[in-house]
């Protein structure tokens, strides 16, 4: 007799716009058995992050999209159930790519161990993964800080922007994040330490990113797109370094959008700034990874940069997290503890 | 009694729009004479450079506008005719940017002489001046072509273009040009070797440009904008460069760009294919100027690299070129023959 204990959720359908709870589907399965060389893995977290938007749509994007049917795709924490590969043992805990599944089989391909990991397991998806790489990768590769420049970021209490920030003021820059509502920007102030914080929310929003930033902006690590984009893109100073990892704002949008036409100006202002924009997936920068881990790291078990989990239980709520996350309502890391 | 034998062009009136001959005025004034420590200037041939479009209005750019009955600015060749300075001698000949006039003072300040010039003076200004050097420092710095990759350049007949493509070519890239009409294209092709050549006055642009790219695009030399880049963008490979040092198309343009919006796609594909763009003016890369001196003055004195020189007689003669000039009239470096 099968036994259906293993829990998956997969893509049902395609979202027009917001994605809703219709384009998930919950199904129970057999539990799958390892073959030879494989690995079976009981998932404990799953990140939930906003480029998972893209891969429910069929365009192309750096990555190919889920197909319907199949099970969501996400970064993983797992322990070895069952092992019938050499390099591992029941026991031990894995990174892993598992997707929105209770349980998954792998033939040990991408797996890393988390031995003597610094801090909660958690934070492998969250500061001391996925996230804090693209923001330690692409601030410090790309937007270069040097002292005294100033570093805007939005989503400032979330998992990239609370990194962001943090590690621009250890560089010896001034970090001005940007945070939609009082909670998420006394959080950024209090909890990560911005310098200032301006509420995107606000009807003031351009004229108090203007008085936070009265010496300009020389990075913008471009995270969300929307509005935030036309308050901070006049603010850039010649030579202004813009990485570009997430555009959470207009990740919903369909069909054209309406004029008028920002590109001229933004043009114009690339070459008579001398302005660089370059878009970037953290794993372009995977040799870094272990300057990351033993750096972050330290900072993190130091206390020098700190990080805020919003860890939903059961694996059956990652849908309406999920949505919610597109919708700017979660504060921090969104993690869902699978068992 | 005075000798009214100076002639200069000055700026008349701000353009709105495309400009006119109303906006400029020619003047005749006394000779000036040198004082202590300067240098009288005889012109001998002045550049005229789309830059110089930027400089007619007062908007905001990477350099001061020029002022309203003020010297029209630009790059120019002059021989010594009286020297009060220790360091320069009558008869020497030098690159001074001393704008649209038939004589200047000089405190020597950022004079170059140009002594043992391996080419005609002219090139000073063209191939072996700021237009050879924006494609060179351009191209090898920002775009960096690897053997292989497919090289874009609009104003392929162009001095900036023209060298892009020549050194595309010499570093084993494959060198696209897109130039207006069939004679500026047969020059590009015929005279300056690029691979293949696409007319984008052509109905078919689009069509002819994918077919010029079966292997996509990985540098867009940006110095034209307008429907150039629209043809361009959606061929951009993966991890493509941009380096933007001009934007032709749209320096008459005026007011609101009407819809749609096209920067949320850009900044979509600048997200999913890792593209970079960066502006640029060559200045900033002076410090490779002794490099690019020895480099391309090598390639040009064998031939290596072929340039085309667009030669005007009379510095009367000045605005009604460089009307012709933002028209895309001329073929090759536009220079005033002006003594």
């Amino acid at each position: 007799m099968a036994l259906f204990n293993n829990t998956r959720i997969v893509l049902a359908s395609r979202p027009i716009g917001r994605p809703s709870l219709d384009n998930f589907r919950i199904e129970q399965t057999e539990l799958p058995v390892p073959g030879h060389g494989q690995i079976l893995l009981r998932i404990l977290y799953l990140s939930l992050d906003p480029y998972m938007r893209g891969r429910m749509s069929a365009a192309r994007s750096y990555a190919a999209p889920v197909e319907i049917a199949a099970v969501m795709e996400g970064g993983t924490v797992a322990q070895v159930v069952e092992s019938r590969h050499p390099d591992f043992v029941a026991g031990e805990v894995v990174l892993s790519h598992s997707g929105w599944q209770s349980h998954a089989l792998s033939d040990g391909t991408g797996l890393v161990k988390l031995q003597n990991w610094p801090a909660p397991l958690s934070t492998a998806l969250g500061v001391l993964g996925m996230p804090g790489f693209t923001a330690y990768a692409g601030l410090l590769t790309i937007g270069q800080p040097k002292q005294g420049e100033t570093v805007v970021v939005a989503a400032a209490s979330g998992a990239v922007g609370s990194a962001v920030g943090q590690i621009a003021r250890l560089k010896g820059a001034k970090a001005v994040g940007i945070a939609g509502g009082p909670t998420k920007c006394a959080i950024a102030r209090d909890e990560f330490g911005f310098d200032a914080v301006v509420d995107h929310r606000s009807p003031t929003f351009a004229e108090d990113l203007i008085a936070a930033c009265p010496d300009g902006i020389d990075i913008y690590f471009e995270n969300v797109g929307g509005k935030v984009w036309d308050g901070v893109f006049p603010l850039l100073n010649s030579f202004a370094r813009i990485p570009v990892c997430g555009l959470i704002a207009q990740y919903n949008s369909i069909g054209v959008f309406e004029g008028p036409d920002r590109l001229p100006v933004v043009m114009r202002d690339i070459l008579s700034k001398s302005l660089t924009m370059r878009g970037f997936i953290q794993r372009e920068f995977v040799y870094q990874k272990p300057k990351f881990l033993e750096e972050m790291g330290q900072w993190v078990v130091s206390g020098a940069v700190r990080y805020r989990e919003d860890i939903v239980d059961g694996l059956q709520n990652a849908p309406e997290a999920f949505i919610g996350l597109l919708d700017g309502n979660n504060v921090g890391k969104l993690v869902i503890r699978v068992s």
